[in-house]
């Protein structure tokens, strides 16, 4: 399965690197999209670094089969942006498989795709989900349909499993997310 | 009037220091409180500096006539603690005046006292407190009664112009607000 990873300065280092490494390890294929293509990122702890492969311009949504979107200061800065606020309800509404950890729900919240949603994220994330509409729930990891969410690094095992669960299933029957 | 400034790491450098250089330039007492007392707290850009002078364990919020909350990723840290949230909401409750730019408000939609109110935010904190419902506007300052709001570091002038001013009529009526 090809996997578009949105990411941009200051990401949450362990919530990057560990669902990367574990989704191509699986065989899967990540493409970092950031604003840019080549721009040079950091994690906030300084512990994990990564090279964008494309730019938000240069991408189809239709060309991926899932999106993920790792924690930190990443997502409330993406979200500044409406291609990639546009990318990620185009994926939402086309129900493939979203992977979104921390704050990276944040994303879907502004692309409005928290409604009828049961999904979980960083502690003070979940309160604006919830005022907005989403049932939230404090659980290590949420399952809802195509969308898996967790809340911080120490969900991180259970969020990869169930994303490579989901990924697993959508290959298996990619007409039946 | 005494000002409790609520500050964690990673504070807008410029949306902390001029208008607490201004407020305090205008006669008025500014009390910088953190998680702990005499915290060492840097903006995120490293421009600015600051040492907490009181824990909010420490403080009662009857001892204070306003509260001024900067942003950057300071507020998103303060909202994770209760007892930031529950001295905002004593604050708010109190009528008494409230000065919140960029990423500020996210601490007063945490503590729940967005609703029915018309305010202003960081464009990516907006479409938060829009769909949790508040009256959202796109202006460099709102004033709607105690609560004086804005957007962005460009805003500042504007920020502190009106937060003095709400700070003089509140002095000069102590019980009108």
């Amino acid at each position: 399965m090809k996997i578009a990873c949105l990411l941009g300065p200051d990401f949450e280092d362990s919530e990057f690197q560990k669902p990367y490494d574990e989704f191509k390890s699986a065989g899967h294929e990540v493409v970092v999209i950031g604003l840019e293509a080549g721009q040079e990122l950091s994690g906030k702890k300084g512990k994990a670094k990564c090279s964008t492969d494309k730019a938000i311009d240069e991408v189809n949504p239709d060309e991926f089969d899932a999106v993920f979107i790792p924690g930190g200061h990443s997502p409330d800065q993406l979200r500044a942006d409406e291609r990639m606020i546009n990318f990620t309800r185009y994926m939402m509404e086309a129900n493939k498989p979203c992977f979104a950890i921390c704050h990276g729900p944040q994303l879907l919240l502004s692309a409005d795709c928290h409604k009828n949603r049961t999904m979980t994220a960083w502690k003070t994330v979940q309160g604006d989900l919830q005022k907005a509409g989403a049932n939230v729930v404090d659980e290590s990891v949420c399952v809802d349909g195509n969308l898996v969410t967790s809340r911080m690094p120490d969900d991180i095992p259970d969020f990869i499993a169930k994303s490579l669960e989901l990924l697993s299933g959508s290959r298996e029957q990619p007409e039946a997310a």
